[in-house]
């Protein structure tokens, strides 16, 4: 009954979400702050005065959003942890100035960056080219590939569990093939530096795409936004999800020159033009006017992360060094499994995988100081 | 730089939506009428006493709103204008009574008709069978054929522009296709009995896919939901956007059996686990529970459609019979650019459509009533 297709099919599997007790969820790296007020407030606004805006189909351009979000990132640098803020007012970081001003058709949105994701491997990706990612990144890009057919060329992380981007170039370009990576890379968290992406990019064909999903760049160090300067075949993907408190909503947005993004737009109107609906609209932008809440809470979950990561150490785990919201860390002569369901129950959940090679770890979304206080007391028992 | 299967997207363009003054909409089957007060007040409650939930992702399940739309059907019968309305209570017409329960597992809910239509192409349509559909009918099929790679088997429609069944049947079998088409049928406005229907269907082989896009059915006579107590391979696609006055929050449905309800999901879970955001299932679930409300809407909007249709013919215009909420109308000596252009400079939008054979109509959404005596004003004039 079925489409050939289907066989291809493993679908992602996200943190859980059970349902019999209220657990602390630190499995889905989630935001523990809410929504800054004034999206809250946006919200309210638009059903009292604009109700009949529900009934009628959203701008398919998410015109204003767009607008918010390119004026976001000038005013931010792409790294809210790292701007500076002044009353309600940001600005970017010295290192993460971006050397021209990002405009609206720099930008796509779509319903988070899942969709989005799925979009840019429909746009560039071919079915007879093998696609070039890191062995352990995000586990949704293998689904995507088998969505859509296309082969993959996993490339092994080097010892220390950083990207081997000459190992992946050379791949690459031996192929004439894509490439895609999380920087900072999941489940790892490690973050490699904007100059190695633009080392890599450099010296391949000016046709070859590169992707590089930056969903926990606000919690890192660098953006490399500002190498849209230098580079045409350079695709960003970012998320609200994370680093704006807004995973509930479905908002993911595209960084790119105006010739990309118009042909994800394409591919977006050739599969729903209304992927991000008014209410998403509304609040979305409202967020991006609230940015420096969304910079001091990216920079207090910093300070907490680093913070958790010390405290672990001093216990005998290993950690690696985090530039995103969660851990991935692991300690001798427990597995990944036995950790998690000893946290879990106590009433916490946090994220193992059962991939070759990873099994050992554990990846913990930092939560509230109080949150990471109760793990941290349950951990200390082990 | 882009994938190769990019060369077969041909986008769907959808009413067009200016901006350079405040127009009557006509041209985008929205509903006049807004949403529910109710849906307002689920919202606002929502983001008041829930605030957090903006930050955490939705339930990828949509388990509470899938259990409200199955609810509605129940006691709509699925067919809104016909359903018997006692206060807030509704109960489905005689003819409309559903023979069994339609339950949880028999819905799949996604990000409009339009992304729920997507995931049942992808879903059902192979690559090396030709998809049986009306020649007229809803324009997105064809992209989603481009996107998908799935080629195309048109069939004529009869003189008197409905459904060429037997046709579309001999077809199928001849190349054990699925068949696809909208009933009522757009932008043609016809709806064909259920049992056509289930007449086609049940001479088919059982594991060959029918989907009957119902997106206008609240407006009709009939669904083909009681159909699904005899056939596990019709697959029913429903949206909110019209009859729900739903359009700007995205939320459209199938209704199924539940081995194929299970497959979608593994589709969508493939693609983007959470395209029915937090506040989309909220105010959908909202919706369901006013559908009372919404079964006078429909019910009022069918009798303007019926009294615009007898003015129009009365000044001799051809107009199609119209089980929708819109009329599908051509006058003798026009063509419909020349219709369009005339209602929009006197500040109206209906749609025309380009395509040869149907060039000569315009379509046009059924507003409120001063809507419509305004452009009778207008169509007066021709």
């Amino acid at each position: 009954m079925f489409a050939k297709r289907l066989e291809n099919l493993h679908p992602y599997v996200p943190g859980e979400q059970p349902k019999d007790r209220d657990y602390i969820k630190l499995n889905a790296n989630e935001n523990p702050f809410p929504p800054h007020e004034s999206v809250a407030a946006a919200i309210k606004t638009a059903v009292t005065e604009k109700i009949e805006k529900l009934g009628l189909y959203p701008d398919p351009d998410s015109t204003e959003l767009r607008k918010a979000i390119a004026d976001m990132l000038n005013e931010t640098g792409g790294v809210l942890n790292t701007a500076k803020v002044s009353g309600n007012k940001c600005s970017p970081s010295e290192e993460n100035k971006i050397p021209f001003s990002v405009t609206p058709d720099m930008i796509f949105c779509g319903n988070g960056s899942d969709e989005v994701l799925s979009f840019v491997f429909y746009t560039f990706f071919d079915s007879d080219r093998p696609l070039v990612l890191p062995e352990f990144t995000y586990s949704f890009y293998p689904v995507y590939c088998g969505y859509y057919n296309i082969p993959m060329n996993p490339i092994k992380l080097r010892k220390d569990w950083t990207l081997d981007t000459e190992k992946m170039l050379s791949e690459a370009n031996k192929t004439d093939s894509c490439t895609i990576f999380a920087n900072p890379n999941a489940p790892t968290g490690i973050e490699i530096k904007r100059e190695d992406v633009a080392a890599m990019i450099r010296r391949a064909p000016k046709d070859r795409i590169f992707i590089v999903d930056e969903a926990y760049a606000d919690f890192g160090k660098e953006s490399c936004i500002p190498l849209l300067k230098e580079f045409d075949n350079l695709v960003i993907v970012r998320t609200f999800s994370k680093s704006l408190s807004f995973a509930g909503m479905r908002l993911g947005y595209v960084v790119s020159s105006p010739a990309l993004i118009k042909s994800i737009f394409t591919v977006k109107n050739s599969f729903n033009h209304f992927p991000v609906d008014f209410l998403a609209q509304t609040a979305g932008t409202a967020s991006c006017k609230a940015a420096a809440y969304y910079a001091k809470n990216a920079a207090a979950i910093v300070q907490e992360r680093d913070k958790f990561s010390a405290f672990l150490r001093k216990n005998g785990w290993f950690v690696i060094d985090s530039r995103t919201n969660f851990v991935f860390a692991k300690k001798d002569g427990h597995s990944g499994e036995e950790i998690y369901e000893t946290v879990k129950k106590a009433g916490i959940l946090i994220r193992h995988f059962a991939t070759k090679g990873i099994e050992d770890f554990v990846r913990i979304t930092i939560g509230t100081p109080e949150q990471m206080k109760k793990l941290s007391e349950v951990l200390g028992t082990l």
